[in-house]
C-alpha cells in the first residue's frame, strides 16, 4: 500500500478563520479528514504534517523519504521564499504535486512566483480544498 | 446536465508526435476519448474544440456562452501571448479552468506567464492527460 | 467625399454583454449606428470592420489603402500584443486614430502599452461611445 | 450654464515659437479663441490658465471646485514628474480630460508615461490645437 | 525654549475635504491646534508652514537655520519627485523628521519611495493626526 | 485594560552589543523596561515577545488573537524576507504597529523594503528605543 | 529531390510598397521568381506561403512534415510576438532557416528579439531579397 | 558684446554653508564675482539668475531670448526631475552649457542622470567655482 | 589554542545521498572527521554545528562570540534568503569565512547571489569537501 | 577586381579544438583555404587576420579604408563587449557582414546581444563554415 | 614646471575622417597643437599618448606616476567597458580630467555610462577640441 | 611532475602601491616568491604570467594547453568584462581556479560578477596573498 505525505506549511493551522473570503472557510481538520476519506477510497495510507518553521518543514521532507513514496505540499508563504524547501524536495526522490487553496496567478506579484514549483512533478492551485483531493488523485494516478 | 467546453490551444493538434519527452505520448484523439469516459461518470456532457488561430479561441469562447456551464482550456502557447483569449474569457461568465500537460515552472522563462491564469479559477499543470481528468473533477465539484 | 474606415478589434462584437462596468452598456451595433449619424452630419463615407482575428485585421487595414482616406481603430487587445498591426498601418499611407472605450492607463500594466500608437496620429482614450464620434471629428479636421 | 476650466502647463506660453515641427504653429492665443467659439457654440462657460509653475497649477486645480463643472488639462512637461498634480486632481471632484498636443507615444521613453492619466476620465492626444475642441465636445457630451 | 517648525507639503491645505477615505477628516487647522497643544504641553514653541510650491518649501527650509532647532515635513508628493527639497534638508544641519498620513507602504508603487527619507532622522507614517504628535514627542526626545 | 504584544525579531536581543553605531547602545532589557514604564502610564497591559526563529513569530502573532488588542513589531531581518509573517499579521485582526530602530530608508537597498508594512496601520522608524515608546502611544491613541 | 518551403508572415504581400526605405523594392512575387531560379540551379524542389494569421502559419508549418526537407522563414511581425510558431517549429523535424528583409539589430527595440531564432538552425538578416537566395544556399549545403 | 546669462538652480545660493566637503567653500555672490572678470576679460556681458522654484527658472529660460546668446546653467536637483527646465532649454534656441560643481558620476546613482543634458551643447562637471569660467571660455569659443 | 566554529546549512545533513552529481557523494560525518584531522594538524580546536532552522544558526552565531575565534559557515539555500544570518555575522566580531562545495556562479540566477558574502571576511567556492580544509587554512593564516 | 577583408575574434585561431560540440570541427586554415575558393570563383581579392587583440582589431579594421571594399568580421566574443569595434566599423566606409558559427540567439543570455551588428550591413549566423562562403557570395551582391 | 600627460583612446587617431558629423574635422594632430600652445601659454610641460589597446593605456596610465603631475584622458569607446583602466586611473594617485569630444549624454544609451567618471576629478564633454583645452586649464587651476 | 600556470590581470603588476587599503601591501614577485615556495612544498612546478592586455592573457591560456596541468587565474579588471577570456578557458581543458585579492562581493555593484566564474572549478576571494597558496592546495588536490 503505497503512503503519502501530506505537508501544510505557515498560517494554514489557521485555516478557516483567517481572511475566509481568500482561503475559504474549511478547517485544515477538515481538509486532513477528507483527504483521508479520498486515500481511503483509493487504497493510499495517508499522514498529515503542519509547521509555521521553515527549518521543520525542510526536516520533514528529509525523512519522507524510505517512510513515504509521495508528497503533497502546501507549501503557503514559504513557496515564495524558501530555496531551503526547494532544496529538500529536489533531493527527496519521489513525485512532488504543489496545492495552493487559491490561484495565486490572480494575487499579489510576490506571490506568483514559487521555489517549490521547480522541484513539482505537478502544481495545482485555486481549488481551495478540492485542491487537495485532486493531489491525491494525481498522485494515485503516477502509481499506476 | 452539466455542459463542459474542452478548448485546446495551437500545436496540440500534434500531441503524441511533437516532442514526446516533454509532452507525452499521448494523442489528443486520446485525451478527448478518456475525457468523454471521465465526463459520463460523473454524469456531464462534454465537448472538444481545437484551433491553432487565436481569434477561432476567442470566438469559441464567446459563444460558450449559454451552450456550456463551464470552459477548460490548454491555451498552449497562446497563455504566453494573448490578451485576446484572456478578455474572451473574462467576459464568459462560468468557472475556468486552465491545464498544462507539462508543468511551465519548470521551463523556459517566457513560458512561466500566462495572461489565462487572470481569468481562470483554478489551473492544473505537469499531470500530462491526467491534468484533465482532474480538472473535469474540479469542473464537478463547482457543480454541487 | 471622403471615406473612413472603423476597424474593431477581439471581443468588441461582445459589447454591452462583456464587462458592462468597465466597457459600458453600448452594444458595437448602437456605436455603429452612432457613428455613422456623424458621418452623415460631416459628409463622410464610413464602413465598419470587426473581427477576432488578427490576420483579418492585418488583410483589412491592407485592403483600405486606396479604398478609403483614413482609418479609425480600436485595436482592443491586439493593442498591446500585434506588431503584424502596427506594421499593416505603417504601411497604409493614410491618417489613423486609435480608439479605446476605458482609459487604459488606470488599468493594469500590461493594458497601458499600445504598439498601435507607434502608428497613429492621435489617440484618444477613455469616452467610451464617445471616444468614435470624437475620433471621426477628429479624421474630418485633417481633411480640412 | 456649465463652466469648463482650461488648464495649460509650462512652455506652452510659447506655442507657436517652440519646436513648431514637434508642437505647430498655434499660439496659445488662437488656440483659447478657437475653445471659446468650440464653447459658445455648446453653450458653455470657459475659462484659461497657464503656468510654468507645479504650486500655481496645483493651486488652481483646488481652487476650480465650486467655481467650475470639468477640467480640460496639458499638463506639458509635469505630466512626466508631478505627483502633486495628480493628487490636485485626484481631490477635485468633477470630470478631468488630458490633452496632448502631440502624440506622445511616438517620443522619447519618458514622455510615454504620465501621472496625470491616473486621475484623468479620458485622455487625448496628437491632434494638436483640434485635440483641445474634441476634450470640449466630450465635456459636453458628460454634461448631457 | 527650543523651536519646530512644522512644513506641509502640497494639497495638504485641502485636507478634510480631500479624498478622506484615503487622508481622514481633520483639516490642516486642526493638526495644527493639536500640534500647538501637544507642543505648548513639552514645552516648545512651534510654526506652521504650508505651500504648494516645491521652490517655497526649499526657500522656507533654508531659513529655518538658525530659526528653528527641528523640523517637522509632511512632504506630500513631493517626497517622490524632489531632489531640491532632499538637498535642502542635507544642509539645514538639525533634526529632521518626516511623517505621511497614510501608510505609504501600502499604497501605489511609485508612493512608496521618499527622496525626503534620505535626509531625515526618523520617519512615521500611518497614523493620520496623531503622527504630527508623535513626531512633536520624538523631537522633544531629541532635545533631552 | 487593554494588552500590547510587543515582539521583537532576529538579532535584536543581542542589542547594544550588536554594532552600537547603528542600533544604539540600548539593550533589549532597557528597552522593555521603558515600555513597561510608558504602558503603565497610559494604563494599558503589555508583553514581549522576542525570537530568532521565523516559525515561531509567525506562531507567537496568530496566539495573539484573543490575548492582546494590538501587536508592535520589529521584524528586524524578516522584514525583508519573511512572507509568513505578513500572512500571519494579515490574519491577526487587530492594528498592528511596525518599528525599526534605525532609518531603513538610509540603509542598503535591500533594507529598504519591508513586506510587513503590507500589514502594518503604521510605521515608525529611526528613532532608536524611543520609536517603541512612540509606537505604545500610537497604539493607545487607536484605543481611544 | 529534396523540398524547400518557403513561408513569409504578415505584411510580406506588400513588399515593394510598403516603405520601401526599410524592406526595399523588391515584390514578393520577384522575391519567390528569384529564389524558383536558385533552387532549380541547385536541383532543389521549391513551394511557397504566406500568411498573415498566425494560426495559418502554425498549421502550414505542422503540414511540412513529410511534404518538405526544410523550411526557410520570414516570421516577419510574428518573430516577436509568436509562441506558438516557435512550437511548431521545434517540432518539425527538419532544418529551420530564418530570414528578415532588414537587419533587425539596428532597429527598435522590440524587433531585436525574435522567439523564432529559439528554433532555427541559422539566421540571416539585413542582406533583402538577397537573404532568401544565402538561406537556399544554405539549406541545400545541409543536404550535402 | 555678446550677452551671456548665467542660471542658477535650487540652493545654490546656499553655497559656501551647505554640505562644504561636496560643494566647496565658495559663495554665489564670490562666484558670480569671479564669472565678472572672466567675461570682462573675453569681452562678454554678463548676468544672473539663481532661484529655487523650477516655474521661474522655465521662464527665466523663456525670457533669454532675444536678450541673451548664450546659456550657461547649473540646476542643481532640478537636472534629475525637471523636464519642463529640458523643454525650455529645447526651445531656447541658442548655445547651452551644463556646470555642475561636483562630479556628479560619483555621487548617488539618482544624481548621475541629468535632463538637462540632452538639452546641453556640453557639460561640464566636478571642478568647483572653475566649472563656470570653463564654461564662459567654452561659450566664447562658440562665439568665435 | 585557536577555536573554529564550523556552521552547515540545511540540507548539508543530507550530503552524500542528496544529488551527489552536484554535491558530491562525501558525507557531512566524513566532512566533519577531515576537518578534525586538518585542525589538530594546525593545533586548531573544532567544533561543528548543523541545521535546518534559520534561528537556530543564528542564535548559534550569536552564542560563538567568546567561544570561538573564527566562524567557517555553509549557508547552503539560507545564503541566498536569509537575512538574518547576515546581521548575526556582522555582530559576531570575528573572522568568516563563507564556503560553498559547488561553484554557485555556475548555477541558476537565483543561487549566485549570497547576502552572507557581504559579512564574510573570504569566500571559497567549487571544491567540494575540500573547500572546508582550505577554510581551515585561510583562518589559521588569519591567527598567524 | 574587388578586395574583401575577412576579420576573425579571439580564440578563433583554435578552431577545430575548441568545444567542437559548439562550433563545429572545421580549422581557421580550412575556413580560409574554402573562403579563398568561393572568392576565387567570384572574381573577388580575398585576405585575412586573425587577432585576440581588441585593439588590433580595431586597427586592422581602420587600415582597411582604401586598401578593401567590404569586411566580413567574426567579432567572436568581442561581439559581446567591444565598442571600440563597433566604432572603427562605423568609420570605415564600406560594407560589413557579421558572421557566427553558431546560432548566438540559442546560447546563454549575454551572447545574444552584438554591439558589432550595429554596424553590420547584415548578419549571419548558425551555418558554420557554410556562413563565411555565404557572407563571401552576400557582399558579391552588394558589388553587383 | 608641471607635466601634464593626455591619453586619447581607440579610433581617435582617425579623427577628422571619422564621423565628422558626430565627432568634427579636427584631427588629432591639430589638437595636440593647440594642446601644446594652450600648455606652453600656462606654463606646462605636456605629453601625448593614444592607442587602441586597453592594455597599453593601463600600462600608460601606470608609467605617468612619478612621471606626471595630471592626466586628461579621453577614453573614447573604453569609457564604456574598460573596467581595467579605471582601476589604473584609480591607482594613479594624481588629478584626472577626462575629456569626451560629443556630448556623450545625448547619444546611444550605453554611450552614456562611464566607468572612468568614477575616478575622474572633473568630466568635461560636447565642446569638441576646445574641450581638451578647457582641460589644460583645468588642471592648471589644480595646481594653483 | 604537475605544472601549474598562474595568470595575473590588469594593475596586478602594480600591487603593492595601488590602493594597499583594498589589495594590501604584498607586491606581485613576494607573492609569486610564496607561491613558489609553496608549489615546491607540494612538488609543483609553477609559472607565472602577468598582463595589461586582455589579447595577451586569451593567447597565455590558449599556449596552456600541453604545457601546463591547470590554471590558477586572478583575472582582476577583466573579471567583469572579458568574454573572450572565458572563452579562452573553456576551451583550454584543464582545471580552473580563480583567485580574487579581495572579496568581490562586498565591493560595487559591477565587480561582484565575473564572466571568468563560470568557466572556473571553483573560486577563491578575499584572503589576499594567502589565496594564491590556498589555490594550489586545491589544485594539488585535484591531482591527487
Amino acid at each position: 500500500m503505497r503512503r503519502i505525505f501530506v505537508i501544510n506549511g505557515p498560517n494554514l493551522n489557521m485555516l478557516g478563520t483567517r481572511q475566509p473570503e481568500i482561503y475559504g472557510r474549511d478547517t485544515l481538520a477538515s481538509i486532513e479528514s477528507d483527504c483521508r476519506t479520498k486515500a481511503a477510497e483509493l487504497k493510499l495510507e495517508i499522514a498529515f504534517f503542519q509547521s509555521n518553521h521553515e527549518g521543520e518543514i525542510v526536516t520533514a521532507i528529509q525523512q519522507a523519504r524510505g517512510n513515504f513514496d509521495a508528497i503533497i505540499i502546501n507549501p503557503a508563504a514559504y513557496s515564495h521564499t524558501s530555496v531551503a524547501i526547494l532544496d529538500a524536495l529536489l533531493a527527496c526522490d519521489m513525485p512532488v504535486v504543489e496545492v495552493h487553496l487559491s490561484n495565486i496567478h490572480r494575487r499579489d506579484e510576490f506571490r506568483r512566483f514559487s521555489y517549490v514549483s521547480k522541484a513539482a512533478d505537478g502544481v495545482i492551485c485555486g481549488f481551495g480544498k478540492q485542491g487537495y483531493l485532486l493531489a491525491i488523485e494525481a498522485v494515485a494516478s503516477f502509481f499506476k
